[in-house]
């Protein structure tokens, strides 16, 4: 839980100096200190000193050499629990295949419900260890995980109860988002009403009473829940105490953004199809933008029109979507480079969206999102001198140790 | 040299079964074996046999427990041999930066010449080295390399020199290409025809003689070397015995590809902006098709038409582009997500892309990019149950064990 790590060529802190969320040029501010050390104690930052300071007192100390050190990186958007695998949809995709044709052949998210509802707990729990443990070897340390592949109360219990364990044991910051209206299960079909009342009268309760999530997530699309299913759900979660959030604009532009903006939501996932109506709502809110440019990737979709939402100063937050129909990756690294090179956001602006912004997203950049005294000592060491070759040189992994709670991880 | 690799789960041999190049709809035919087992027999491949079969004599065993083996990657368009770094290039691309305003701050081809005019051999050959030993850890285990950041007698001496080192020292199979003719040197700027004659006259000679080199490349495209220079160029070559490639359509059609066609160039890369008079052109000639889609990525510009390319039965590769300016990417396995979510291929059409056409177009398919008897037996065993996990699960590196010429590589 104490560390010292010398000779740091760049530490780039993103220092936040005691403001929640950066938005406009302040996301261009990274605060680097070049031939730097860092004091770790406690598992909390201490101090920033000069690269050749000695340590204050007995205790390990790591020599980067020069490298790179960010805040890990925070992934503010996840669906890392779930069984089975959709290779075989990916590739009928390749072949242009339809989304109906898809489901029409057993694929689509339907497919992951079955799998997940016939997954045992102990399944589920040691496939998504695995998956946080390379995320972590890729440099995120604080990860939101969605429920919403169960689709039934039993099986929803199910995969927040594994979210819920994963956050007690593992090394990473797990929080959990409960999805219930991620799309309507067979079991209503034809009376999504009947499932979004299920979801408020005895999913929420339950969710809520059990402290089993901090958020509360719907899938606000044309053809799965509509704006006043959304808001019902989100007024319910509020009376619980639980916060809003939304996926929003992702296929369609039907008010998600605004209606999220109205209510609170900490945040707005997805954007690919945002107007500037939804630009506007969200200027007059504190709801944070969140993108996902790997899932424009995967799905050749349009990407969130990023630089006119930092230009109209809304924060903007980036996140993976890591889930296994529509984008299957979770590294940030790559999620950076995909929006320097696709939204034209800037390393800068890349680096603060991946990092407090996205802590912000979580409600917890008073904890973790950037390298200032008193948080969480949750920092990355890369193996690069210049912490823009983090987006600019992709396809690879550039960390080289990784620093969690204080803790100098050993794989 | 010896080695047997049983409980093989899915052998993708990508047979080519005497064929030079796969067309078509050859190109979805990857001939794999189930449950099989493979005989390595002095460095090359001598038998499929069942999962369980022993290996016919006291050989080394590895156990692939049900994992996948594919043909080492053939990456066929690189500049791996490089000085200096350009990630500020990049930050100012993202920015929006005109190429213009990049070369007036000191960036562009030519400060990667200044800085390769600089550097030692031996800089050059440990930097090589170490991307080299990357994209072996990546599955690429064959690499064409370019020379054409030298721009002088003497530096493209220099680099190809270094390319023939690393061809004698590397584990990797190497092929060297001469491009002089990449950009016009300052030394002569305002006499392109002066700097093509240094080439025809000088240069090339010397590549010859000393065998530095299996190909002449030529960035014909507008502003840079028109189709007349091109084709002096060209006919230069064959007159040494060198092989002709050329860099076609990437900014403009200008006629790049139908000329490449017209002379037997043994491949045309980029084709970005292909039109259907380069489809034509190929259509009637052994020219290999080669896309790059990492560059498209990275410049966020248009991909090639690698779908009507194959449609119109002309074969296809993919390579990397691997260079510090415009694709600083050497993974293969990130080409194949590309090529399958934003080119339209399959992952059948990707794999034979990049491993038995990729061959082709360095004119090695009899040696390498398939699971043959007789051929070398370069083949990667990958950390995945199905060989369409690669281009679905990207951001990752999913190899396990390299064998290069039947050694078991141990790093």
């Amino acid at each position: 839980m104490n560390l010292f790590i010398k000779n740091i060529g760049q530490l780039v802190t993103v220092a936040a100096n005691g403001t929640r969320v950066k938005r406009g040029a302040q996301m261009r501010e990274l605060h680097i200190h070049t031939n730097a050390s860092l004091l770790i104690r406690d598992g909390l930052i201490a101090g920033i000193g000069a690269a050749d300071d000695s340590p204050p007192e007995e205790m390990e100390v790591l020599d980067a050499a020069g490298r790179t050190v960010l805040p890990g990186f925070v992934d503010p958007h996840t669906h890392t629990v779930f069984a089975g695998s959709r290779e075989n949809e990916f590739a009928m995709r390749a072949e242009g295949k339809s989304y109906q044709q898809i489901a029409e052949a057993g694929g689509g998210i339907l497919s992951t419900m079955r799998a997940v509802r016939e997954a045992t707990k102990r399944d589920l729990y040691r496939s998504a260890e695995r998956r946080l443990n390379e995320m972590l070897r890729g440099g995120t340390t604080t990860v939101e995980i969605k429920s919403g592949y169960g689709l039934s109360p039993e099986a929803e219990m199910k995969m927040l109860e594994v979210i819920a364990e994963l956050r007690r044991d593992h090394y990473s910051t797990i929080v959990g988002t409960f999805l219930g209206a991620h799309t309507v299960p067979p079991e209503y079909a034809g009376d999504r009403q009947g499932y979004v009342d299920r979801i408020c009268d005895y999913m929420m309760p339950h969710v809520a009473e059990r402290k089993l999530a901090t958020f509360v997530d719907v899938f606000c699309e044309t053809g799965y829940f509509d704006l006043k299913q959304t808001e019902q759900i989100i007024l319910e979660a509020k009376r619980h105490g639980l916060v809003p959030k939304l996926h929003a604009d992702q296929l369609t532009a039907m008010g998600a953004t605004e209606l999220g903006a109205k209510h609170g939501a900490i945040s707005v996932d997805h954007l690919e199809q945002m107007t500037p109506a939804g630009i506007d709502a969200l200027r007059n809110s504190e709801t944070i933008a969140t993108v996902l440019p790997g899932c424009s990737l995967f799905l050749n979709h349009p990407y969130a029109p990023a630089r006119a939402v930092i230009d109209a100063g809304i924060p903007l937050a980036i996140a993976t979507d890591f889930n296994p129909g529509s984008q299957m990756c979770y590294s940030m690294q790559m999620m950076l480079t995909l929006a320097c090179t696709q939204m034209r956001m800037t390393p800068e602006e890349a680096v603060t969206a991946a990092t407090l912004n996205a802590a912000a997203a979580l409600g917890m950049s008073g904890a973790v999102g950037s390298i200032e005294p008193g948080k969480q000592a949750d920092v990355v060491v890369y193996d690069v001198s210049d912490y823009r070759t983090i987006p600019y040189h992709y396809g690879v992994n550039h960390v080289w140790k990784i620093v969690k709670n204080g803790v100098l991880l050993d794989f």
